[in-house]
């Protein structure tokens, strides 16, 4: 088997397309009431390419809960791509990674300054929050969402998840299990909300919501599995950016503590999980599957 | 007349009290499920002091519409304090502002770092959020609440305005106008929201929303006019900080445009329209304008 990443599913690619078109949209509603370098700043960051998984989580947990317009679900795609986005550039700056490379382009803050990707990322999670507002759905419904963003992006989720990996890289983390908790709060709370806020905005079941959470969760965990496997056995040319990080930085990941083949059962046994949650789903429920499939491929 | 600040209101210090000892609790509640560091720098950046002057106008003009049971809006004032907290935290950054004290006391990433400052302001903005989601009144309000703080807060109000405030430093800003449409966004937007959101949660009428409003509106600004008067003409031991640093910056000002004389003609216009606002109020809109008073001669 090559290590070259497979070929994303059809689905996807669509949906990256039709994010980046809502994208546009938002973002040209606000050109002539926003500061014209902060809106370059905060458009350069949205448009910088990207696979756009959490979107495409949320539109086929929609589909697989039942949903059928997806122009409603298409603004909460949006506002997790501004949280995510947000995330990025916070987390590429001199005080943090400081990395002046993000998918071949440079940075925002090189290609602006610090002060103005602060700021432009500052105002994608306010924008995140703000889309949600304006969705065609019940007020309870819109304040779900807004309550499950703030507790996954926040100080009990994403955020606190970046200062764990802050902490644990300066202390040696050596369990899985901390390990686990990183990513459950870095990564993992946004992709799980991604899959939940898909289902509660198809008005589905408690059977369905608990059902997209598992898969969220699972394939939360495995994104990250298949990402430090990607990292230890890929060729940079493969990746499209260097290879070996972690090994090179001495970054605790779950190849580094439980070796390659340990990684690649818990990700099997991820990807069974996030499987057997969708069955309890709609037939639509087969793109989640073929996600989870794509996302473990990558790192096989 | 000396330029020593006059004695602010009882009632700003008695709110300033309350809304302290509420920040406590919701930090208190989130202890066992937040990182430690971030909390400690959450915590103490939200607890350095200042006079609390958001929070005082959501609950006076809860008040001054009818509203009741105080404990309905003090996690709204929470909210609000937690929003501008953040906006501190981020402006005293070292590619923003670089301040290394804040009311006398190391700004956060002095005390702790820069990414634990980063990181720490994030996740009180989205706090921020999170707290409107809980407040004990119907979903309707409390969207709407959300949707007021992200346009107040966002591209479109205070980070709007903050660049705004960065591009008039390096391109030398000239009118009044100008300087007024900054503080407008980069001040104005989130004491304006105070204001609104303390009425909207009173159920207040149109006309008191509106009143509300435009009393907040012109008390946002006499609040900049008066710093820009006080920087001015205050000594240093007056002000607990240093006198004269607009001047030495070089910064436009309402006083380096129009001078000091017209600078106070303004204020004083500002004051009567805030007054005048307060009118169609219940009594206890004695208060706001009691704060008008506190936040003009504050500037005289």
């Amino acid at each position: 088997m090559t290590n070259k990443p497979m070929q994303a599913p059809d689905f996807l690619a669509d949906y990256a397309k039709k994010l980046e078109a809502s994208v546009k949209k938002v973002m040209a509603e606000r050109k002539q009431v926003v500061e014209p370098r902060l809106w370059d700043a905060m458009s350069y960051a949205l448009l910088a390419g990207g696979k756009r998984v959490r979107p495409a989580l949320v539109l086929a947990c929609f589909k697989a809960c039942g949903g059928i317009n997806e122009s409603v679900a298409m603004p909460v795609a949006v506002s997790i791509e501004c949280m995510h986005t947000y995330s990025l550039i916070h987390d590429d700056l001199p005080c943090m990674d400081d990395d002046d490379l993000r998918r071949g382009n440079p940075t925002c803050h090189k290609k602006f300054d610090e002060a103005t990707a602060v700021l432009a990322a500052d105002a994608l999670q306010t924008l995140a929050f703000e889309l949600l507002t304006h969705i065609d759905t019940p007020a309870d419904t819109r304040i779900e969402l807004v309550r499950r963003l703030a507790i996954a992006a926040g100080a009990q989720g994403m955020v606190g998840g970046q200062m764990m990996d802050m902490a644990a890289d300066a202390g040696g983390v050596q369990s899985v299990l901390e390990v686990e908790r990183i990513h459950l709060h870095k990564t993992g709370a946004l992709i799980r909300y991604s899959c939940e806020a898909g289902a509660l905005l198809a008005g589905a079941s408690e059977k369905e919501l608990h059902a997209c959470s598992r898969y969220g969760e699972a394939v939360g965990l495995l994104f990250q599995i298949a990402d430090d496997i990607l990292d230890a056995t890929a060729t940079s040319e493969d990746l499209g950016k260097s290879a070996g990080k972690d090994e090179a930085q001495n970054k605790a990941t779950y190849v580094s503590i439980e070796g390659l083949q340990r990684a690649r059962e818990l990700a099997e046994n991820l990807r069974s999980i996030a499987l057997e949650a969708c069955d309890g789903l709609l037939k639509q429920g087969e793109d989640l599957q073929a996600l989870a499939d794509y996302i473990l491929e990558r790192g096989q």
